[in-house]
């Protein structure tokens, strides 16, 4: 076995195409693809870039095994040396990238890939798949812990409903970059190191002859530990007194003041006024509060709005499958091929001009205001720079009449390089560093960006040179 | 390395609890979780069962290696005993369940485990993450094939917006077994013997000086299976115009016959009209139109009553994710104890009356009328049997003076016996017995249920005998 035993997670067309680029002329072309998307999911103002780690694993280790070769020689189609190209494939190209945890927007390039034909059809599917996947989820838990707070806790708790075993364990990871401060899912912490956290089901109370029973066995078993889960059977008339009497009789004497109650049904705002009323007159202002049951960031913000005095969510089927919108619809498009040596960019045209690409090799600089907040993106051709000493005026590729000028600002180039030659050439960040990084990522967004309901829309523009570029090849296209 | 690397995939809560069963009176105690769901998504009439062969692998191979237990140890809270026990650890309980490509309704167990109660906690979030996940997809997939029609071709081709490798894999299974006819993706046809299929992207056209040259040269490469992209440029302009030429030019001489066009963007209605009439005038009346971008089985159905001539309907990301409605929210509820070697039937009670559980072990039949389609199904206690030969009055559980009466009737009982003592008894059928049973489980049902705008309400009934334990359950619950 390889290291990787999803190799052939490649869609068979990567494969007819990529044999049909080694039998003609495009064998040894050198083409670049940029990996971006059109749409924000849930009409949002940002997303966050996740993926890249899987990106890396994955061209690291991308070979074929005899048995692979074999399946796809069995399908009568594939020339022999072709198939033998396979056997000993390595990744050999280019890969720059934006780092995990950093905000993105729309027609950024994400991923920009340099490499040949046949490589680069080749990884397409898998470098969509880990990229959308896991951005989606990132994105998600960005808004749902935005909409919970800096001060409140979220716990990503959808293992169960997740779509698959990877579901689970990277969306867990990109939950936690995004915003979950821990996980249900076990696993998850063993591989990425998510903290994983838990203590108790409805079948724990169901287990002892009542719920009294249960809480107080949980309490002397795990004292630093304890959730009570209160809804088995009533919230108000059995959940929570019995909660209430098991930290008094256990936790309290052993001097343990960090516990919780969780209300998993029902109405959450009624049921915890209600609670933290019972909590506080027992004397348990220290008490915490866990909500549940199909929470997502609307929910969160209006139980919030209503003044749910709610101290830590957990989040389970909406997040891990980012149920209200869960596709992130990344596409992976030709945007340049080398001709003896010189760089010619490519366009894609579509009668739909949001669906025309931004051709060429390209830089994506993130502009600062004097502030220190993100003010706008600019696509540049791969070999401009910016001179901050200098005022820098970006107009918008649509309406070219837009005009912004900058004056006292900063810029950050954000893509790295990630690949060069087929050698990683970046040191993967763990993972409480991606974490750090994407919630600076987020305190550099004015908050009219974060918001839900028609966010503000942030500025992606083109420079100049690239939007002369572009003008240019969508003219001659038709003329065509 | 284990053969299965996702033992892990457990929520915390399930160690917590597990080692808190282990530490008490419960270690030994054998207890009956059923796994199953409320409401059908999509407000769907039905559901198709599908991940049991991901449970099998699951329960047949889970284990924890030193690493795990070591992890477990690091955490502080886990007794020695229990981590010895974990680093022996083997499944030894009873399964029973329902098969794969079975139509299920609410309420229905799917999987019956009778174990420990360490044991039946340890397995929970992963048999639900199974069922969930693959039970979702092939409902949707039956959903889309439903409205495609049985003689249309459905392509699975999610893979790109899958929610990571497990997601695409398993997800192309359980299409292929709702009814998918073939996948994108080249791993679920090595893994699972799902049909790959694939011809080229725009990707594909871009790479050639112009489009007729990029079909030319896919046509003499793969004569027997081209299917040409034409909307890359201008689908009636130069797409379809130049894919007529290539068939005329390169197939037709050649004698092949089975050849197909494209549309991937643009009125599907619109461009396939007009796409059948110049393939018709050009004498290519055999050439088949496939249409993607974005489908599901509600534009699927809006494209066939608008006369779409399509023939063949990609689906990506809307059937791989069921964006309309990704969650499928199995549950696993605890339904009966042993106590002595008597079975004790176990009730969650709730608020809200659709949530009280269904108590005890039990069995599912599926009554037949004497047309062979199914009329009704028929929870009862495990040591009830039906004879045939005398009528059959169901009645609804809720509004109980609704009764049926069957006198010409056949029942099946729908939960098969998986494992014993914790060694397989059934034998895993294979996918393309399984894909045929699901379609004669569609068969079997009336339209009326399949319908997507307020199906038939399909009953799920109770047996006298367990409508009246689990009334007293309630009932003294209530007095309590």
């Amino acid at each position: 076995m390889k290291k990787t035993d999803y190799s052939m997670l490649i869609d068979f067309y990567e494969f007819t195409m990529a044999n049909g680029y080694f039998e003609s002329d495009h064998r040894d072309r050198t083409v670049y693809f940029d990996l971006f998307f059109r749409d924000i999911p849930d009409n949002g103002g940002y997303a966050i870039m996740a993926g890249l780690e899987s990106v890396v694993d994955f061209l690291e280790n991308l070979s074929f095994s005899e048995a692979d070769i074999d399946y796809l020689r069995s399908r009568g189609i594939f020339s022999e040396d072709f198939l033998a190209y396979l056997a000993d494939f390595r990744f050999t190209g280019d890969v720059h990238a934006v780092p995990e945890g950093t905000v993105v927007f729309p027609r950024e390039p994400l991923l920009t890939i340099r490499a040949t034909a046949v490589e680069a059809q080749l990884i397409e599917t898998y470098l969509l798949l880990a990229v959308n996947h896991q951005s989606r989820i990132a994105t998600k838990a960005s808004r749902v812990k935005h909409a919970a707070g800096k001060n409140r806790i979220l716990i990503e708790m959808g293992a169960r409903r997740a779509h698959g075993v990877s579901s689970a364990n990277l969306g867990a990871r990109a939950a936690y970059i995004g915003g979950a401060d821990t996980t249900s899912n076990t696993l998850s912490d063993r591989l990425y190191g998510i903290p994983a956290a838990g203590t108790m089901a409805h079948s724990w109370v169901q287990m002892f002859e009542d719920e009294y029973a249960a809480f107080k066995h949980y309490a002397e078993l795990y004292p630093d530990m304890c959730t009570f889960l209160v809804d088995t059977y009533d919230t108000l008339k059995s959940g929570i007194p019995n909660a209430i009497r098991a930290i008094k009789e256990v936790l309290v004497p052993k001097g343990v003041k960090n516990y919780a109650i969780r209300i998993d049904s029902g109405d959450l705002t009624y049921l915890s006024k209600k609670a933290r009323n019972m909590l506080d007159e027992a004397g348990l202002e220290n008490c915490r509060i866990v909500a549940s049951n199909a929470l997502d960031e609307y929910i969160i913000r209006a139980l919030l709005t209503q003044g749910a005095p709610i101290d830590i969510f957990g989040v389970g089927e909406r997040l891990i499958t980012a149920k209200s919108d869960p596709v992130f619809g990344g596409v992976y498009k030709l945007v340049a091929t080398e001709e003896e040596g010189a760089i010619v960019p490519k366009i894609k045209i579509s009668d739909n001009p949001d669906k025309i690409t931004i051709p060429h090799f390209k830089k994506l600089y993130r502009i600062y205001d004097e502030q220190g907040s993100a003010a706008a993106d600019l696509l540049t051709v791969h070999d401009e720079t910016i001179d901050t000493k200098k005022p820098l005026t970006i107009f918008d590729p649509v309406h070219t009449w837009k005009k912004t000028t900058f004056t006292d600002y900063s810029v950050k180039s954000l893509l790295q390089p990630i690949f060069k030659n087929g050698k990683r050439v970046y040191e993967l960040p763990d993972i409480t560093a991606i974490k750090e990084y994407c919630q600076k990522e987020m305190d550099s967004l004015w908050e009219e960006v974060k918001r839900f309901d028609y966010p503000h829309q942030y500025y992606v523009d083109l420079s100049e040179k690239l939007w002369n570029i572009r003008e240019e090849l969508i003219r001659r296209h038709a003329e065509d």
